[in-house]
């Protein structure tokens, strides 16, 4: 009798491995299973989960043993992190991800032509970019896909963002796509669905987790406010956010901020989210998407104050002490509670949309400049299930990119022109408020700022022209002589008035 | 008899490396030219400045006889543009820098060990870093300095921020420092020192540029809302500016700002700057700044908030057409006029403060992850004088390191302390009063969301870690239990109130 071959190898149990590994099988697929600390496969075959899948699951020592048992054309797909192998200088770009170059070196001369390796990891963009270049010249097809939802969502239907060699698209589609969440009326369309070639899937997951960071500074703009501002205590921010969750605000990440606030501490009884260090971790995504921003000259300008936002909460000695010494104003919000309550979701609803209109400008600038092309509806709606940032807001955006494959700004679209201009009174309230009461809301002034900023025909960066031109002779264009120029004055020696 | 030898020899025929040469023939030294396009050697000689200095100077038309005429240890200076010559794939990190390494793999074999290369372009430090190395192994010292001050700077005294190789300072600086700016109540203190090894100079030369963006922004955002806030005319904005030059503000930004605001279009007869297009360039190190500030992890948010304008005022077309679609606020400032200006003042300094903390803050969280000993009390007197930042405000810096070397943050040294507590009341009115009108001032707000975070002992980074560790099991810290941890929490399955 033949030696069984499964339909797909997995390499790397982490829990995000061992729960994208179990859901395959759910769905019906054969996996085989590797990790370079090999104890970690007899450990997760021992599992009961794993027991439980019989012969649809089965371990491997090695690469060489894993790519042995696989059907042809072999699907690897890599769940690793940067610090499981040992890096491989002459393909190394961003020291994070040498990993999987060292991977994808020893697996090379262990594979046929058109066999796929699979990335799943939160890869730097370049990097799939050239390894499915570098790849493609030796007949190996290449995928870089965005995987979302953490672990619960790689268990139960995790968003997924594909991108590579199109080629490989249709051996792994049927795979993805059963794995994937699904949303709509009947729940069967898959949160999963081909983004690019080469780099533009780990771009699109790149973005996702920017908007994430926006997401969440703005829910704590809203958190502090609503506590600082207004003197809420954890249950009744419990209800406003539970209350918000049932309007247009309805998303995971308002869902878990709602619980987070019915958690009592089980040693001290005390609120659990009251006992924990006001001092934000991350793990880069942000930092890539503002950093890729400045070189596209896309002015993503929530992510960013989020990244900072995180840095500054993390300098936690510094600000006790700072606190110590430089005063600001002291004093609470005097108008209505329950029209301020209100006014901060408006501000949180408009800032949200702007800080959505940023993530999807700049993907569109990207496509330009990496030459992909890029269905903004169909990424809308693959981040409408599965992932972090799933929302039923996601379904409105959806629907503008339908209306307008090309629209340029989701602010232009008709809805969210007005979901903005009818939330700006109470948002620049609220901004206003903040300022004044000396509560930072890094998220909502910056995303009116850019609101403000957007929709001004003219702006003062005409005196900027006019510094440069005058200490750098940088030169000037002139609102008067379209198609004309580069201008130059001898700012110095003209006459002066 | 002896052929004559040069004390320096400096490539590039640009407005600024003529410049450089005519400052250095000034103060005494002999200098050979050199540029790739030799006829500019030639045209450079034959310019009537260039022809008074005699035998003070010489042109080569090769590399070659350009350190061919130069005494020993030779010191050449490069004011070269990425554009001028071929790249050299092997030396290149940054595109934009690979002129530079090109001419240094052609300088290699025609040089002596104990010669120097200058390196006087707006290099990425992380090149300057990289070349010092490369060129010590090979017994050639390396200099890389940030020159500040335009043309005029150039011809008349730059600010100038040499980093390197230590054992070439001694070599250049006689040169440096002679052509240098002077400050002090004699006129004798040079704005040029060493800064620190490899790339320190350029870095600092970087900050440089960056906190200029910010002062760049922050003169935007105080003429925007005078001119759309008060209605102020250029002639009015001329007076304000002219009165903010004789107080703390006096600078020369702010004067030439004052003196842009006199200029007339002689073809029209209508204010210059009033025909200025609105779309701001910018030439990388502000992007850099922010680039590598996010690497950091240090907030450096001002810089990054004014690139970020830049690029939405390089948007012109999107922003009048989102103009005709997105309506905000209209209407004027109500208050005493008087008083506003006068709290756009205080805006406008506060601001200010809080972005020089943030790019000291920055470059000494860039001297611990590069090594470098930096000075930052002898920084700010580079700064003094020559260079486009050049400020009275400096000399309050000096004065603050003086007191202080390890000054944590500029805003904790008592005189900065009160200026900001002081100005605190008017910088919130004017910011709440530009986001109640819709008039961007993304420098002010920034810097007021930053002052606000740092004197926060709390910030809601507790909620940000509780929903990290919710959908992603980040782990996070508690405040109850310093030392101890990270801690994890089933959030799911946890007992909730």
């Amino acid at each position: 009798m033949a030696e069984k071959k499964y339909d797909i190898g997995l390499m790397g149990l982490a829990v995000m491995g061992q729960n994208l590994v179990l859901n395959m099988v759910d769905h019906g697929f054969d996996v085989a299973v590797f990790n370079r600390t090999t104890s970690k496969v007899d450990d997760f075959l021992a599992t009961p989960e794993a027991q439980a899948k019989g012969d649809k699951l089965t371990g491997a020592h090695s690469l060489a043993e894993l790519v042995s048992k696989l059907k042809s054309p072999r699907k690897i797909m890599l769940m690793i992190k940067s610090k499981d192998a040992v890096p491989a200088p002459e393909l190394k770009l961003y020291p994070e991800s040498a990993a999987v170059d060292a991977v994808i070196a020893e697996l090379i001369p262990l594979l046929d032509k058109g066999d796929v390796i699979i990335d799943g990891g939160n890869t730097q963009f370049k990097d799939t970019e050239r390894r499915t270049k570098y790849l493609q010249a030796l007949g190996i097809r290449y995928i870089g896909t965005g995987v979302s939802g953490g672990e619960e969502g790689a268990r139960r239907g995790p968003s997924m963002m594909p991108g590579g060699d199109p080629e490989a698209w249709p051996l792994v589609k049927p795979i993805f796509q059963a794995i994937s969440a699904k949303v709509g009326p009947n729940k069967d369309v898959p949160c999963c669905d081909w983004i690019g070639e080469r780099g533009a899937g780990h771009y699109v997951k790149m973005v996702h987790n920017g908007v994430e960071y926006g997401d969440m500074q703005l829910i704590s703009d809203a958190y502090w406010i609503l506590k600082n501002g207004l003197g809420l205590t954890n249950k009744e921010l419990y209800e406003v956010f539970a209350e918000w969750n049932k309007t247009e605000l309805d998303s995971y990440l308002v869902e878990i901020t709602r619980d987070i606030f019915t958690v009592d501490d089980p040693e001290t009884g005390k609120p659990l989210v009251d006992l924990i260090l006001d001092a934000a971790g991350a793990k880069g995504t942000g930092k890539w998407m503002s950093q890729l921003a400045l070189d596209l000259g896309v002015p993503s300008t929530l992510v960013t104050e989020a990244v900072y936002a995180r840095a500054i909460s993390a300098m936690k000695q510094p600000r006790v002490n700072a606190s110590a010494i430089l005063s600001g104003p002291t004093g609470q919000y005097t108008g209505d509670r329950k029209e301020f309550i209100d006014q901060v979701k408006q501000a949180l609803y408009a800032s949200k949309i702007c800080s959505y209109a940023q993530g999807f400008v700049q993907m569109q600038a990207a496509a330009k400049e990496y030459d992909w092309k890029l269905d903004c509806g169909r990424i809308a709606l693959l981040w409408r299930g599965g992932c972090i940032i799933r929302a039923v807001f996601l379904e409105r955006i959806k629907d503008a990119y339908d209306k307008d494959p090309n629209l340029e700004n989701l602010l232009l679209d008709p809805y969210f022109k007005n979901a903005v201009e009818s939330a700006q009174g109470a948002w620049r309230n609220v901004v206003k408020t903040a300022f004044e009461l000396g509560i930072p809301v890094p998220g909502f002034a910056t995303a009116l700022t850019y609101f403000d900023s957007y929709r001004s025909a003219n702006l003062p960066a005409n005196l900027i022209q006019a510094q440069r031109d005058y200490f750098g002779a940088h030169t000037y264009l002139r609102v008067d002589k379209p198609g004309e120029g580069p201008f130059h004055t001898d700012w110095i020696n003209v006459k002066k008035s």
